[in-house]
């Protein structure tokens, strides 16, 4: 066992736990402690006091319980693939890691539902469905990492939203384990269920602040394995809006996404990140399209009817089809490794999150690059995103660091135009730690203050996952 | 003006409504008030204080406001059009009404939403989405009476759920008033936004019981004119799944509806409802499946593969597909017509609005009908239902009257073998006053507990919609 330092010194909380979980489900090594402590934001964790992994939902009732009864604060941790300093933990802490509480308990392929644990990764969850004929139509990024119950706390987004919406389109029933203890039993099954107040939307996107997801009801779909890919080129920013309602007219529910890259996006990944640059000129918008359905031949013609219309129309100038899955895989390349790139190329940046009314988007994502580029000269804005679902991701690269208060600086210019359009703060991470400060750009004062009314109700010692969201 | 009665007479309530609200907006006139106190529910009215028709979201806050000072309950009422008495008035209730707060205010035909007052009905709503080539996928019975409002508030259900979903689905903001007249604006209209809790979500289904919905932002999609509707004969209920999961796999999120009718009700329709008989005899199970899509031969086609599989594979007897509108609406009228033939034809009837999970449904309704048949031998039970939502009706019907204490038998008989499989006691028609002794066969002390407390957290005084759900 490792040295015993003051934050994780054995007192009345240690040994409660270890009695009540087992000696292997907490662990206060500091090494583990401090490898753990962070998620994928790269906000700053400071010194958690234990970590505890429960492998079932009594287990995590019964760490909350004691937690409650000494006041000390628990930072819920699934995948920690977050991005909004969620579960990043803070100094004192106490880390409770869904991990053992995995697997797939069931899939019901005539009622399509699969009931899982919390501690399942979306991947997993994923590849069981598919075992199954059956599709869960969630798609991250993170799917290898992340985990079903912080999926579900967060709301998260992700590729298929267009088409198939956030993750609480796919909840049907939830088990949550309260503040104090208590376990509610909300495992509804069915599609419709108006018996009583809909209690489970209140842990979906509340970040692990009102209580923490054990295990969840989720809706699958018939496989669809027809998926056609093309990228198109657009011949004004301003044709996106025209590209996307046409788009949502010809292709219907099969329109599985429709992402934006801007210029300055596909300019910087074609000669930083070494991808091939699709067209001969980089157009104003690169727009990748993609329908997904049961018969790749049927999407693909309506796929091409979409294409043709948009040419004629002049509205695009370029399109190419993906013949091969492998041909896809490199239109999405552009599209995926954006972070990756950045991450690697870049000393210092600021990345966004935000979501702007479709019709305002282009001129508001135009008019914040170009104050960007007239504060900041030495910047390099990458612009691209989720823009059916009006979800802008906004990179703000320098080559060399940058002092804190640039970064303040060009947060303050983003989020107050956001705010200024009716925009949100956050459109698919979350509020976590990072976004904190900027809430009330996005929310009026009553609603914060009633945000701070639920949490004072559902959790009045407030250990759950203090100083995230509110 | 009316002859004042004591549960009218002005005293500080009235007359501070008459000064904040206008005369006109402060109704006392009993036989109005007689005349608007019940609902489709037919559940026993008593007599109201006050009818209140603020005409803007400030009118309904100092209404709410001066209520809540008296300490006086307050009955919110749409359309009137619920099936669980959670609008009819009870003695000494302030009837609020929303028609004067009616109206569109915004269609973005680019964002895909909707702008809509609460007291708009929704077909006027679906009026004026198609008058812009877009479509607004809530769809009920009583379109022509319901208001958006009250839509939203009871989380209405109907007839396309199972491919787009109850109306949480549809709605992306609401602005609310609370029961002390505080103004909660959450009128977001973005698909995707995780900045804080997702506050409206508290609103949709509690049935007006932790505030008013005033005004509310609805998702559009666009249009889907391409209908083609099927009758199919299945071999026997059993096949019901295999028929329904064939369907989701062949149709995918072109099948918009999956209504099933037991051979008691196709009888009763075609004996006493004078409908004429679909097939030469009649089917253990008829089923009404519909197709929706931008192009109809394309629904069709798909439609055709679909019925001929499943004569092939032995699990369809006989299927039609409607050749014309008129066609269409005969097979629909069956099903539709159902409430109005039975109302017409019995003298009492007990009705029910359950969910069951799909693969326990068939053996469960069967089981319920037979114990029915056993235990009143002179009671009609017409079953029908939207299984592919796991929504069963049942209607027991009898040609005499019956002692309540009957009805009581019935439905503690049927509420105990839903509550049994896991089922709900209200699927898509709420709790309201109707339902509520039977929540707790539905949902967990827990959970009841957790309702109670949101409710006294948001309502202290108790003053919105009392006695309704909790």
């Amino acid at each position: 066992m490792a040295t015993l330092t003051p934050s994780t010194r054995p007192d009345g909380l240690e040994s409660e736990l270890r009695k009540s979980l087992g000696e292997g489900s907490v662990i206060d090594d500091p090494e583990v402690l401090a490898a753990r402590a962070d998620d994928w934001s790269g906000w700053p964790s400071g010194t958690p006091r234990l970590l505890v992994t429960p492998s079932d939902t009594g287990g995590v009732a019964r760490c909350l319980s004691i937690c409650n009864a000494h006041r000390v604060a628990v930072v819920v941790q699934g995948g920690r693939t977050g991005l909004a300093g969620g579960a990043a933990a803070r100094t004192g802490e106490v880390m409770l890691a869904l991990d053992k509480l995995a697997g797939v308990e069931d899939i019901d392929t005539i009622g399509g539902t699969m009931t899982v644990r919390a501690g399942t990764t979306l991947e997993a969850a994923q590849a069981a469905a598919r075992g199954r004929g059956m599709e869960l139509e969630i798609d991250l990024g993170a799917r290898g990492s992340c985990q079903i119950g912080g999926v579900i706390a967060t709301n998260a987004g992700g590729i298929r939203v267009i088409g198939t919406g956030m993750t609480r389109a796919h909840v049907l029933g939830l088990e949550v384990v309260l503040a104090d203890g208590t376990v509610l039993d909300d495992m509804n099954t069915m599609i419709k269920n108006n018996s009583g107040f809909d209690l489970k939307q209140l842990f979906i996107g509340s970040e692990g602040t009102l209580g923490v997801v054990t295990r969840a009801v989720l809706r699958l779909s018939p496989e669809r394995p027809g998926v056609v890919t093309a990228l198109a080129a657009l011949a004004t920013t301003g044709d996106a809006t025209t590209a996307l309602a046409t788009a949502r007219s010809a292709l219907g529910s099969s329109l599985s996404a429709f992402e934006a890259m801007w210029s300055d996006y596909v300019t910087f990944m074609s000669e930083r990140g070494g991808y091939s640059r699709p067209f001969d000129a980089v157009p104003p918008l690169s727009v990748i399209i993609e329908a997904r359905g049961r018969d790749e031949s049927v999407e693909r013609s309506k796929l091409e009817a979409l294409l043709a219309d948009g040419l004629e129309a002049g509205w695009l100038t370029d399109a190419t089809i993906a013949a091969s899955t492998d041909q896809a895989r490199r239109i999405w390349a552009m599209r995926d490794e954006g972070p990756a790139e950045y991450g690697r190329l870049f000393q210092a940046i600021v990345p966004f999150d935000v979501s702007i009314p479709i019709r305002s988007m282009i001129g508001t994502a135009d008019r914040i690059v170009g104050d960007i580029r007239a504060g900041w000269p030495e910047a390099v804005p990458l612009t691209y995103g989720h823009i059916g679902d009006a979800n802008l991701h906004l990179v703000v690269g320098f080559t060399a660091p940058i002092p804190d208060d640039a970064k303040l600086a060009i947060s303050t210019l983003v989020y107050e135009a956001v705010g200024a359009v009716g925009g949100a703060v956050s459109a698919e991470h979350g509020i976590g730690q990072l976004k904190k400060p900027w809430l009330p750009l996005s929310r009026t004062p009553a609603a914060i203050e009633l945000m701070r009314c639920m949490k004072s109700t559902f959790d009045p010692a407030n250990i759950l996952n203090p100083g995230r969201v509110i």
